[in-house]
């Protein structure tokens, strides 16, 4: 197996723990946020991009590259890896989340699931094997089982069944599943019943996976009850697996699912928001478009390295969001994936130096307090730069959402 | 004043010209192409990227940014330079073509042009003296007189009435014209009546500009006219200022009009045609979506040299573009602006080693039997990088349109 995951250290004031996983295509370290390229691309960056902001890995989404332009073309083409130029550690999804979330008409037996394509009405149909050979042929470094993303609300007895479903599939994914290069990740369901995350997790743990994600949630339950159920599932799991927490998402929920034991992320956050044109600080978000940034010369956020930030002012990211102008999708999500990277960067020193809990409260209190800091953080950037005589300095207030 | 045209060499064979134009954000070199920037944003490319492309100068659109964000704005932000982050040498035009371009409802008098924004219906006046302003605020290197475009075709009796409103107006520009700092260009207009293009380079000459542009070309006439007004016009202008052709236009074009000793050039083409997914080869366009390229795993042109080349197959390029991801049009901008700032280096290179008709014969020749040189360049291609047991190697013809 060319594929390895190490727990570097454990924090000792909570469940966080600092890692790093080896893949035949290079490391990434963890608590690691994984930005999603769904259609074989971050939206709108380059690989040399994402490694100069921080990317150690990426997801690639299944159901569309089965789609379009199919497993078999990019297997040709020499798999994901080449096709898109990015020779650094790759993730595939299932496909099932998609399956489930962009079409209206699904039929799920036990054989596996049946759907038309939203791209052309086409009938498909996948199996458990079926979505390890897609993934085999993408050729991705993690690939996932296929599981049945459960309805919210269910009731226990929905839940319940439609978990063993996902079981049953998950022993087919695994006995499937053949590549050595590829680990292959179990996902713990069971909606918001903590005695069927618990069957989940003991039952995934006994079949074995590579790694343990936990899907399923971030599916409009409350936040009390997703740290709950976040906090109750991960001490079942193999610990010396790596834990995935799927399609989560805020940095301060990132935070607080590290401090469950969570190694790994992944979100279209940054890069959704970005297109449309709201960006991430310390402070919280900044819409971008408002009227108080027209003539604003700062940053995005002062004191940021992001290339961004290093060059366009608040005002001209305005009128390039307005004038609907591609750069502005470009110089959005270089900013926010650099944060949430840089997030994750500072996150992992903060567990390597016995500061975890002091870097979440610092990140919090940031969080929430960003409007009153910001005059400061103007007048020390506006005279480090020279530009005290800059005309026009008014504005500059975050919208903090 | 901080700007210096200095003709290096003239070719023996034609009327081809070596220069290099200084300004106080730099030097370019001439025969130039110059990319156009409208809204302040090179479309999808960031400066980093257009300098290492070796564009020299930008073109930006007076009536785009007068309208939004407003040249004040912009004067208020630093100038366009800093607003845009763009340290090199900048055109802007006057605002006119777009004004008669862009909108139904204009009107012009001696006064100058009302006319709505496109935007919004908002009602505008831009005189001369105002096209100058704008510019002026906007601090580009070089600025343009405001002309009327006449329309094509032109009586004897219209062209020549348009051309004495356009001539009256570029005295009111020269007057109005104060900054040291920016170089002022007279436009020659007269529709495609020899004597009436002969009137307005003398008397744009007595005027005095710093340099001479040829407008009112690539209207709907054919290039056999086309080539022959500028045949007929830069024998008139004064020899050791600028000669600028402005909007066109394919690479052959571009080759002719500095064979009749044009220097400077501007064109969406490059731009444009990267979003419709069209790129320029030395053999001609390729339609990137065309299925033939759908497992075609070389690039766009073996052998060239742009970062989309060195990294990217036509296979991957062609379900970017199918997919309406954001990275087809970056790497399609990149590729075919890379292609049109090479060609001009290149003819640099061979007007200053008294080759330039060898090197316009090289360049007509190939761009026409570009389909009989491709699969030799494929074979080349292949086995240079150990590709030849690669799947799928049906396909690859140009398309030449």
């Amino acid at each position: 197996m060319s594929f390895h995951f190490e727990i570097l250290k454990k924090d000792k004031s909570s469940r966080a723990r600092l890692g790093q996983y080896s893949t035949s295509h290079g490391v990434f370290h963890t608590p690691a946020f994984i930005p999603v390229g769904t259609q074989a691309t971050v939206k709108a960056v380059t690989p040399e991009e994402l490694r100069e902001m921080g990317a150690e890995i990426i997801l690639s989404n299944t159901y569309h590259l089965y789609l379009r332009p199919g497993h078999e073309l990019i297997r040709r083409m020499g798999g994901l890896h080449r096709f898109m130029h990015w020779n650094y550690p790759v993730l595939t999804d299932s496909g099932g989340f998609q399956v489930f979330s962009l079409n209206s008409l699904v039929k799920v037996t036990e054989e596996g699931v049946h759907f038309q394509s939203h791209l052309d009405g086409s009938r498909h149909f996948i199996s458990p094997e079926k979505a390890i050979q897609i993934q085999e042929a993408l050729g991705a470094d993690i690939i996932m089982c296929l599981d049945e993303c459960t309805a919210y609300p269910a009731s226990q007895e929905e839940a319940s069944r439609s978990l063993e479903l996902t079981l049953h599939w998950a022993r087919r994914c695994q006995e499937a599943h053949a590549s050595p290069d590829q680990a292959i990740f179990g996902i713990v369901q069971g909606g918001m019943h903590s005695d069927l995350r618990q069957r989940a997790a003991e039952t995934l743990a006994e079949i074995g996976f590579d790694g343990y994600a936990i899907g399923g949630l971030s599916v409009g339950e409350s936040k009390e009850v997703m740290f709950q159920v976040v906090a109750d599932t991960t001490p079942l799991l193999p610990p010396d697996r790596p834990c995935y927490l799927m399609g989560v998402g805020l940095p301060g929920d990132i935070l607080e699912a590290v401090r469950q034991g969570v190694d790994m992320f992944d979100c279209v956050l940054p890069t959704r928001n970005a297109r449309n044109g709201t960006l991430f600080t310390r402070s919280g978000k900044v819409v971008i478009k408002n009227a108080k940034y027209a003539e604003d010369i700062l940053p995005v956020e002062p004191g940021c390295a992001c290339y961004t930030c290093r060059h366009y002012s608040r005002a001209y990211l305005r009128h390039l969001y307005l004038a609907e102008e591609i750069l502005a999708v470009r110089l959005n999500t270089i900013h926010n994936l650099h944060f949430f990277l840089q997030f994750m960067n500072d996150m992992r020193k903060a567990i390597a130096e016995d500061r975890f809990d002091t870097f979440a409260q610092g990140f919090h209190s940031n969080w929430i307090s960003g409007e009153e800091q910001l005059p400061e953080a103007r007048e020390s950037y506006l005279s480090r730069q020279g530009l005290r005589n800059v005309k026009n300095q008014q504005g500059g207030k975050f919208d903090v959402q």
